[in-house]
């Protein structure tokens, strides 16, 4: 994919979709799409006024107004049979699993029928394509109303099959909502909080490229993003986090749904959620609109998005107070119908309450008629955009090159000769400071790259001199201001590098503060965020801010945590070898644990070696033969080295080898590995100011590790190396144990 | 201490911190306290009053009111004073460590004067006092504030010598406040957010205790819980979960301030931080102050402490609006007074300006003086209150020893004979259902047990069933209901732990969102707070809900952490091991990964064995040389158990160990550990659904871990425990490939 045309572009953005999603050979191509699109979207427009009212309800030009989209036109009928199709297909799936959430899908239909039927703008036939409105279910449980949405929007990922085997191995329907298993879903949801938080991530991008790329005649990003959150979102702090900065930056095409059902997993919410949620959103700079009946009062809802729509300067809650489990006759309502079947009893009782003559699974007819005007309004929204694009592009080519970049993932080229380079004579200095000349660096060849810090800005040194804050009134900057909130901040990131390839979000704080967002974290590597996280203050080397603030075991946490890098370079060529290497995994999420301290830049450390994780940066031995290995990584990697001129000038025969990522080792060749560490040599010392925990499998059996397995403490960085025996000496030692 | 009088009851609680704090030598028991008591509070009393007025501000009988001691008869000149030496010692502190945070306490000096000189009750001399008013310094980077308070009030732990040594190896004023290291400090803070939710555990332990001890003629447990937070706290998502806590509990004697200096590290607040935090209070049901000169209006902030406390159904926030570093002309007011020293010359300029002739560290001895009378009072306070509670064990002989247990840490005698236990013919049962027989028997023998779960009571099996729920109303019941609030339960576990010692809080969710509750978890293990943590669904075994609750890497990620134990327990003698060891680690937390799924009560395991950590359930082998070793932790020992049965019956001897708490393991002997896993015996397999990272230690070079180390999948358990292949088979395999 060398270049890309602008009229093939979200084409080309399926097929890279479609080659992760290799083993899925549903989505088939849109037909090539010609430069007819106008009057194909004409045409279009001429056939659905002659058919039903409800074809007027998805705007052709991609400026149209959206409030237009919210007349309440549709036939209540089959809006009732819809909402019960949904309801009947969770109700289904979850019987057939015999598992899984109804009672959300069954509150939650007629909204989510509003915003999938009448008012959100996609291709159901390419869930990729990039001017989309986003919808995020934060309460991820409700999975089943997601799946059932996609299935009736007409979505190839989720055929009738696939609601068949909901929460089965294999299956595109797993038991929460995963985006990289389900083309149609934005992002991870399930623990609770992470979609909201997601959810302005995506907001804040559409915001922020609508500002950078969009033209008084040419509105070329447009979309909304949509979230349903529950009880249980809201009582998370992250919740709080995310919402507090999507008052403050004035997100206004985020429209929030809060399912008020006063139900929770414990029981009534009332034993522990008595606060007032409406007024806490009204703090946090928030619209905030009541629908009071969230279970058939369709037209409240309808009324309400438009008034949510028509507030643009801040974002919009919209508290519908809905039954859970409605239709249920003998679980409404009661935490029995939130996470568990309703049992084959229950499920006949609801079909006569709610009047469903259907065998399971059955979508009837006129709903499906009903949804399947989807499948060419989405085409030709497509289409309609693709048009609007290729006039961008021959209008404004830079900005039109820079936003496919950002739209496809695929970076300028050369990119990555921006980085700096270094020599053993280029002057010392701090990783975390390194680490800021690299940012800068990429900020200015790579478009869609933007970050900032948990209030630690001016810490982490992550200030992108280039460019000034992303705020309220100035979205098209770079540098994001998300106070001390790190949780939100993991979240949001997410939410950013899940909205487009080509948008490469880094947060940062001190590494120890990774416990605050973990949470996050975890799910950037499950849902293939290629998130960048600066984490500096990686060790007791921070001094004296004491044990509270000096990481210990969190190397050994993440190097076990699946699909996540965790970097930790030990001067200036690391450094940039662990960007270089974060920019291009889009799919694995990126840890550098840097230094507060100033560290020397070491002779032999390169890019090629960061590459490889683990690489010899030097050796006075042969043969593979050395009588003793020292491995180290970051700012021990210094230790190692002057240990081993200790140890050559008495003779010995020393290798140095920089464990710059364990997880970038554990993928070379055996070859490669025996070249590094060859079997033949036990004697083996590792040094790392962390716990020594899993470093035995480096070191094997014979070999010493020398580390920290207590918290540390609060006294100047030198004093504490000392005290904590992380010195030359101590690898001195260790070494000459084996000889 | 076999028994303790409850004349001596503080005195031993001061004992057996001393003998924690076994090296400082500072704190002097008080002389024996003679029942003689009332006349010598009386003599104190009049003494007072024929000296100074202030005295009469420390009320004497243990029920006075509290608002009573808020009149502002203290002449404003020596408050200026000694407001000033407050800001001083901090200011010269920082400047000698050329480290720390200055401007925090140049601000907040005037509340934290008013607090600590003429509201609060406490004992200097006996920090440990059952009684006393705890304070908590959310925004623990001012900790010079609170140390320069305890060297004003009389507290042994800080003297002159220990502000010198501010941030220096080994002083008792570390760079973040530290219970552990500073007798005084109530918990360990500076981790953004953890201290107003410790504050929030302190308040709900008085209110508990308060509800289920006092009488109506004798309110033993009466004190306030103060706590200062900073925008920093504000922003954090815990402190927003902790503080809908506390309006929902109606902790009405919670007072928090909240430094309002519009400050933060990267500048000013409207940066990032521009909701309304006192509607924000409001909402989650806060009665909310607002003192608009914090800097020099004392008696604004004194009505605002007098309100506050007559409100007794709300809790309180004191919005006071300060400025930062406020006294240096040149950097009050701005980031740069945060976090570093003001340097010698601008040092000098706030000395000029704010009219302070003194050299560094003086405390000018009007302020000595005025200081002084601390000592006589907290001692007599102290006395009161132990002839209160001597009149109160008389009468109520029962509550007494109940409320001794909880202020002494002691348990009652035979309390570990309250533990199940099972035989392989007890039936099988998921491990969380037997945690639950073990919360149940517990709380029945040890009085200081309570605790809840996040919103998963149901599903972590946490309820206690002799119990209601702690709620407003019924503040002496025992289950709290957390909500879906992970990171804030965990603040408030560590506030609750830390209130007494006899007080044992556990709290529950999935294991997997230990992620979202991972920063107040370390905060027990460095604080030295025993929080129980129930942890259920602890692997892929918790089936259809998928790899957003399947964790993989958490088992290894608590091994690496200091000072906590991670049990996983295999069956129901296991579990009733690891709450026996739990119960008893006062100051280690204790961490339980439980099943979803049912378990068989194995042969061979014992309560006996867990306290090892590691040992062996089963053995066909002679003379500590089995052909292969087995290890196996949870779920998966069982597996390890098949397995050797079917190796048993091809001839092979197999020794199959059980891995429960890699950190008891750890502390046993090496003949212990020799006897367990030869050195000889290179043949080893581990089992376990999880990472197999740091396995490497146990099974040596040469072994093999079974494990799982990639994210998990949403399908049944057993299926997939099959895919994954974490089966007999797979175990048998790896056996084979030794022989």
């Amino acid at each position: 994919m060398a270049s890309t045309s602008s009229l093939a572009l979200s084409q080309a953005l399926l097929a890279r979709a479609i080659s992760h999603h290799g083993s899925d050979q549903r989505i088939s191509l849109p037909s090539p799409f010609s430069r007819a699109s106008a009057s194909s979207s004409r045409r279009r427009n001429n056939a659905a006024s002659s058919t039903t009212k409800l074809r007027t309800l998805r705007p052709l030009a991609v400026r149209a107004a959206a409030v237009d989209t919210l007349e309440p036109t549709t036939d209540a009928s089959i809006v009732d049979k819809s909402v019960n199709t949904i309801r009947f297909l969770a109700i289904d799936a979850v019987e057939k699993a015999k598992s899984g959430h109804p009672g959300l899908p069954m509150g939650c239909a007629p909204m989510a029928h509003i915003l999938y039927d009448e008012v959100m703008r996609y291709n159901p036939k390419n869930p990729y394509w990039f001017n989309r409105d986003r919808f995020v279910l934060s309460a991820g449980h409700g999975c089943m109303l997601l799946y059932a949405l996609l299935h009736l929007a007409g979505y190839d990922s989720v055929l009738e099959e696939d609601l068949k085997s909901f929460r089965q191995w294999g299956s595109k329907t797993p038991g929460h909502p995963e985006n990289f298993e389900t083309p149609g879903i934005e992002v991870t949801t399930g623990p609770l909080g992470q979609g909201i938080a997601n959810a302005v991530g995506l907001a804040l991008a559409e915001k922020h490229l609508a500002a950078r790329f969009n033209k008084p005649d040419a509105e070329v990003v447009d979309h909304y993003t949509y979230v349903i959150l529950g009880d249980g979102c809201q009582m998370e702090g992250i919740s709080n986090e995310a919402a507090s900065l999507a008052g403050h930056w004035g997100l206004g095409k985020l429209i929030a749904f809060y399912d008020d059902n006063h139900i929770s997993i414990d029981g009534d919410t009332e034993i522990a959620f008595t606060e007032n949620v409406d007024q806490r959103f009204e703090a946090l700079g928030w619209h905030v609109i009541w629908v009071k009946n969230g279970n058939t009062g369709y037209d409240e809802i309808r009324a309400a998005i438009k008034e949510a729509k028509a507030v643009t300067d801040k974002p919009t809650l919209i508290k519908v107070t809905t039954t859970i489990g409605y239709g249920s006759p003998n679980k409404a309502n009661s935490y029995s119908v939130h996470g568990a079947a309703l049992g084959e009893k229950e499920v006949e009782a609801t079909r006569n309450n709610l009047g469903w003559p259907y065998e399971p699974f059955k979508v009837p007819d006129e709903v499906k008629s009903h949804w399947s005007r989807h499948t060419p309004d989405g085409k030709a929204l497509e289409s309609d955009w693709n048009a609007s694009f290729a006039a961008y592009e021959k209008k404004y080519p830079e900005e039109a090159a820079e936003l496919k970049s950002i739209i496809t993932g695929e970076l300028p080229a050369g990119w990555e000769k921006a980085l700096p380079t270094y020599t053993p004579e280029s002057p010392g200095d701090a990783t975390r400071n390194l680490s800021q000349q690299c940012l800068n660096a990429l900020a200015k060849v790579v478009p869609g790259f933007l970050g900032g810090s948990a209030d630690l800005a001016s810490s982490n040194m992550t200030l992108l001199k280039a460019f000034g804050d992303f705020q309220k009134a100035t979205p098209e900057e770079r540098n994001l201001r998300f106070g001390v909130r790190e949780h939100g901040m993991g979240g949001i990131c997410n939410g950013i590098a899940l909205h487009s390839p080509g948008l490469i979000p880094y947060c940062a704080t001190f590494f120890v503060f990774t416990d605050y967002m973990r949470g996050a974290m975890r799910i950037s590597a499950l849902s293939e965020a290629g998130v960048i996280y600066v984490m500096t203050h990686d060790s007791i080397g921070l001094g004296e801010d004491g044990p509270t603030h000096q990481p210990v075991e969190h190397l050994a946490s993440f190097r076990a945590m699946p699909n996540i890098l965790m970097f930790r370079p030990a001067d200036g060529n690391e450094t940039a070898g662990a960007y270089k290497i974060a920019v291009t995994k889009r799919k694995t999420p990126s840890i550098l644990a840097l230094s507060r301290q100033k560290l020397p830049q070491l002779p032999g450390t390169s890019i090629e070696g960061v590459e490889k994780g683990g690489y010899t940066i030097s050796d006075n031995s042969s043969g593979n033969k050395p009588d003793v290995i020292l491995v180290g990584t970051g700012s021990e990697l210094e230790i190692a080295a002057q240990a081993a001129e200790v140890l050559r000038k008495e003779g010995k025969t020393v290798r140095v080898v920089s464990f710059v990522c364990w997880e970038l080792f554990d993928e070379q060749t055996d070859e490669y590995k025996e070249s590094v560490l060859p079997s033949g040599v036990s004697a083996r010392v590792s040094i790392e100011a962390a716990s020594t925990f899993g470093w035995g499998k480096i070191v094997g059996g014979e070999g010493k590790s020398i580390g920290i397995n207590s918290f540390g403490a609060s006294a100047p960085a030198p004093l504490l190396y000392k005290e904590f025996g992380i010195t030359v000496e101590a690898v001195v030692d260790a070494a000459k144990s084996f000889f």
